[in-house]
C-alpha cells in the first residue's frame, strides 16, 4: 500500500509506524505486525500500532528512529522474522550455526524483534547457555553490524570489568598510567543503568564525555587516550538492546556477557584487552573456580577472535573506593592520583596497570607513574582535551549538603560490606541523576567499631531524596557489625 | 506529583501514560518505568513513555485501557514489581511458592510486568516446566482474579480441546447433543488467533456470540447451554496475556496449558469437563505417550481443583472436517446436526458427547439424540436464543465465490494432509477476518487419487487474496501424494 510518511512523536525508542485503523485492515496489519517500509529501493522495518484519532488514513506516524523516512512509501506485512525460528531452537536447545546468529543479530539490530521474542531469546540463552563457538559466533555478528574504530597504533589496549562492585572506578587511574607509559588506550565506558554511577557519570564531572568518533581521534592522537561515553559511538549496537532485555530481569549469562565485551573491544580495535572479573559472595561471579572458569573461556574466545585477553580475577565481595556516587567517586579518582584516596582503589588500579603494561612488554613501573605525579599530569592532559579544567582539585568536588552519617548499633567487628545494598541506598540518594548524590562508606571488612561510630553518611541535593534514602537505610543492613566470637552468620 | 488525566489513542492495548518529557524528569520516569496512578484512594499501574509534542506538561495521555481515569490524579514511580524477583526464581529453576506465583499473576492482571518481563516467565517455564503443585497454584491465583460465573445445576460440563488440528469444530454437535440430554452447558469458547476459526468465529456465521454475563445466564436458562465468545467474559483474564506473550514464539509449555484450560473451567463454574487432546505428527502433542502423560497430570491438577476431567485422545495428524475457515465450518456443523456432512466430525462429536454423557450418568444414546433431530433442533434453539435465524439451512451458508481447485499433479495415495499448512492455506484466503473465506478437503489420508483429481478448493471473498493464497499453495505440499509401493518418506 503508498502511503505518506508523517513524524509523530509518542514517547519511544522503537521504530513504531502508526497506521489509521482504516489503513490497518486494508493492510492486514495488527498491533505489533512488523511491516516492511520502502522507498526509493531502500527498505526498513517498522513495528505497526492502530489508532481511531492520531493519524489520518492515507498517512502513517512514523516515531524517531523512522523520522529520516519522509514523503510517499511503499508499506507491507513484512511477516515473522526468520530469526524466531531460531529463537525457538534456542529454547530447545539446540546448538545454533554461525548463520542463525548472524540473522538473529540483524533482525535484532534492525528492529525486527519485538520484546516479547527478544526476552524469549535472552531468557534462552540464559537458561540454556550457549557453546564457545555460539558465543564466537554471536561475537562476530554483533562487531560486524557496528561501527568499527582503526588506530595507527599496532598495540591498542583495553579494560573492562564485569561489573557488579560499588565504586570501583578504576579506569581513569589505569587510563592515565598507561597513556603516560606510552600505550594506546581509547576508552569508551557506559553510564550507569542499574548502578550509582558508571565511569561515564564519573568523568562527566571532570569534562565531557559525548564526542563524535572523529573528536575521538583527536583526542586520542593528543594524549594517546581519552575516558569518553561509548553511547556517542556506534560500537556493536545489538549490545543495547541486549542488555536493554537482560536489565530488568538482571541477568547477565556469561554467553552474553562475553560476546557484549568482546565485541564492544573488536569494534574499538582493541588487541590488548584486561578484564576485571571481581568474584565473591554477591558479585556477578561467586566463586573462584567459577571465575577461573569463565576466565578461560574469555581467553579461548579472544583467541578467535585475535584479541589478546587478560583476566583479572579480583575481590568482589565488597565496593572498592569509600565514595559512591558520580562525584563522591570522582573524589576518590582524583586523590589517588594526587597520591592519596582510598587504599583499595589505588592498590587495584596499579594492579590492572601493570598487567596492561607487563603484558605489552613497557617495562616502566605502574607504581612510579603514579606516585611521581606523571599519572595525576597526564589525567588532568585528557581532562583538558575533553573541555574540562586541567587544574580541578579535590576541593572542587564537594557532595551533597543534606547529610546523614549512620552509626553502628552494636559493638564488633564489620564482617561484610553488601554490594548491592550499598548500590541501592546509593541510587535511592539520586544517584546517577543526582551527581553530588550517594555515599561515603568509613570502614572496611574486619574494623572493630562501637556503638554509635559512624558506619556510612549518605548525600542528597535535596531533602526529599535523603528522606527516602534514610527510610531505605532503615531497612536494609548494608555495613554488618558481628561479636567478635559470633559463630553463626544468622539463625532462621 | 500531581497530573491532569487526558485520553489519548496511541494504538496500544497497554496501558500506557504518556508523559511530557519535562514532567517525567521532574517525576524521574525513564521510557517503561512503572507509575503508580491514584485518584479518590483507588490506584492502578500505567507505564510511562516520553513525548516533547503530543501532551502538554501538566497533563499524562492515558490510553486506552486507563480511559475511565479522568481529572487530578497522583503519579508516583512504582519500582519494580516483586514478582520479577520471582520471575528471575523460575529462570534460575527454582520451584516457586503458591504465594509466588499469586504475585505474578496478580502482577500480570494489573499490568505491572512488561513485555521483557513477561516472556522471561513464559520462556522460564518452557525450559524449566512447572511442577504439578505449580500447576495447581497458578491455575487458583488465575481463576482468583477473574470473573467466576455460578449456576444451579449440581453438573455442569464442559469441553476443551488443546488444538492445535484444522476444521476440528466439534464444540456445537457437543453442545447440542448433550444439552438435549439434560445436561447443563455453558460454553465459551474463543476466536481464531492464529488457526483459521475459532469456534466463536463459526458461531458468529448462525448469530451473535458477544453477550454479558446476565444475558449468557438468561440463555442458558431457556435452552441449558450456549455458544459464545469467552473474550466477552472475564474469566481468568490473565490466561489472554500468557497466550499473547507464547504466541510470537510458538510456544505452549504444559504447565501453562493446564493452568490455561481449568482456569477458565474453574471460572465458569464447570464440575465436569471433557478434554480433547489430539496426538500425532504436527500436533501440540506428538507422541501416544506424551498425550497419556498430560492426560494423566491434568486429572491429577482437575483433582485438587475438584473438578471432574475426562481426556479423550484423538488423531491429530490430520484435519477433522473438510471446511476450514467460518463459513465452511459452520456449514459442516449443520450438515453433520442433518444426520449428514463429514464422516471424521460426525464421529469425533458423538464420541465427546458420549463420554460426557456417560460419566454424568445421564443414560441416553448421543447418536440417537443425533440421528433423531432431536439435536438439531436443540441447536436452533440456541442459535434463536442468541438472535440468530433458527431456520438456516446448509444452502444459506455459501463460502467465497473467487475460487480455485488444486488437483493432483500425480497418481498415487494420500499419504499425508498437514494441519499447519492446510491452515497457513486459509489464513492466507483471508480466513477468519473475510468469513466466507478458506478452503474445502476433497481427500482423506489413503485415498487412491489419479493425475487431475481435486485435492481442495481455495474460496476467497476478494481475487487479490485468492491470488495470494494460490501463491502459497505453490509452495507447499498440503496434501501429499506418493506412489503406493514408496519405501520412503522423503530423500534428502
Amino acid at each position: 500500500m503508498q502511503i505518506e510518511a508523517t513524524t509523530i512523536d509518542i514517547g519511544t525508542s522503537r521504530p513504531i509506524v502508526l497506521l489509521n485503523t482504516v489503513d490497518a485492515d486494508e493492510l492486514g496489519a495488527h498491533p505489533l505486525d512488523r511491516v516492511r517500509i520502502e522507498r526509493n529501493g531502500r527498505a526498513t522495518t517498522g513495528i505497526v500500532k492502530r489508532t481511531d484519532k492520531l493519524v489520518e488514513p492515507g498517512t502513517a506516524g512514523m516515531t524517531e528512529p523512522l523520522h529520516h523516512i519522509r514523503g510517499t512509501v511503499e508499506l507491507t506485512l513484512a511477516g515473522t522474522p526468520r530469526s524466531v525460528r531460531y529463537v525457538r531452537k534456542k529454547l530447545d536447545d539446540i546448538e545454533l550455526h554461525a548463520a542463525e546468529h548472524e540473522t538473529i543479530v540483524q533482525d535484532i539490530h534492525e528492529n525486527r524483534l519485538s520484546d516479547l521474542e527478544l526476552s524469549a531469546y535472552v531468557s534462552a540463552v540464559y537458561t540454556n547457555g550457549l557453546s564457545l563457538e555460539e558465543t564466537k559466533h554471536l561475537t562476530e555478528a554483533m562487531t560486524e553490524v557496528g561501527q568499527k574504530l582503526r588506530w595507527d597504533a599496532s598495540t591498542v589496549v583495553d579494560k573492562h570489568s564485569i561489573g557488579g562492585v560499588a565504586g570501583n572506578c578504576v579506569t581513569p587511574v589505569v587510563v592515565a598510567i598507561v597513556t603516560e607509559a606510552g600505550l594506546t588506550m581509547p576508552k569508551t565506558s557506559s553510564r550507569a543503568v542499574t548502578s550509582p554511577a558508571g565511569t561515564a557519570d564519573v568523568m562527566e564531572v571532570f569534562c565531557d564525555v559525548e564526542f563524535t568518533t572523529d573528536d575521538i581521534v583527536d583526542i586520542v592522537t593528543a594524549t594517546n587516550g581519552c575516558l569518553v561515553w561509548g553511547g556517542g559511538v556506534d560500537l556493536s549496537p545489538v549490545d543495547d538492546e541486549l542488555i536493554r532485555a537482560e536489565n530488568p530481569l538482571s541477568i547477565d549469562p556469561p554467553g552474553l556477557l562475553m560476546a557484549s565485551v568482546l565485541s564492544k573491544k573488536q569494534s574499538a580495535g582493541s588487541t590488548d584487552v584486561v578484564i576485571d572479573m571481581p568474584y565473591g559472595e554477591g558479585a556477578k561471579v561467586e566463586s573462584l573456580v567459577a571465575a577461573r572458569e569463565l576466565a578461560d573461556d574469555f581467553k579461548r574466545v579472544g583467541e578467535h577472535l585475535d584479541m589478546n585477553i587478560q583476566c583479572a580475577i579480583t575481590h568482589g565481595a565488597e565496593p572498592i573506593g569509600d565514595g559512591i556516587g558520580p562525584t563522591l567517586e570522582a573524589r576518590d579518582v582524583l586523590a589517588v592520583l594526587e597520591g592519596d584516596g582510598p587504599e583499595s582503589l589505588r592498590v587495584k588500579s596499579v594492579r590492572l596497570a601493570e598487567i596492561l603494561l607487563e603484558h605489552c612488554g613497557v617495562d616502566v613501573s605502574a607504581t612510579e607513574i603514579l606516585e611521581s605525579g606523571r599519572a595525576l599530569a597526564q589525567f588532568r592532559r585528557i581532562v583538558d582535551a575533553q573541555n574540562g579544567d586541567p587544574d580541578v582539585t579535590t576541593a572542587d568536588l564537594q557532595p551533597g549538603t543534606e547529610t546523614k552519617t549512620v552509626t553502628a548499633a552494636r559493638a564488633g567487628i564489620v564482617t561484610r560490606i553488601d554490594n548491592r545494598q550499598i548500590s541501592d541506598l546509593a541510587r535511592r540518594t539520586g544517584a546517577p541523576q543526582d551527581s553530588d548524590a550517594g555515599l561515603v562508606i568509613h570502614r572496611t571488612v574486619r574494623d572493630r567499631v562501637d556503638v554509635g561510630d559512624p558506619l556510612y553518611t549518605l548525600h542528597a541535593e535535596a531533602t526529599a531524596k535523603l528522606e527516602e534514602a534514610e527510610s531505605l537505610a532503615g531497612q536494609l543492613e548494608p555495613i554488618r557489625v558481628r561479636d567478635e566470637g559470633e559463630a553463626l552468620v544468622e539463625h532462621r
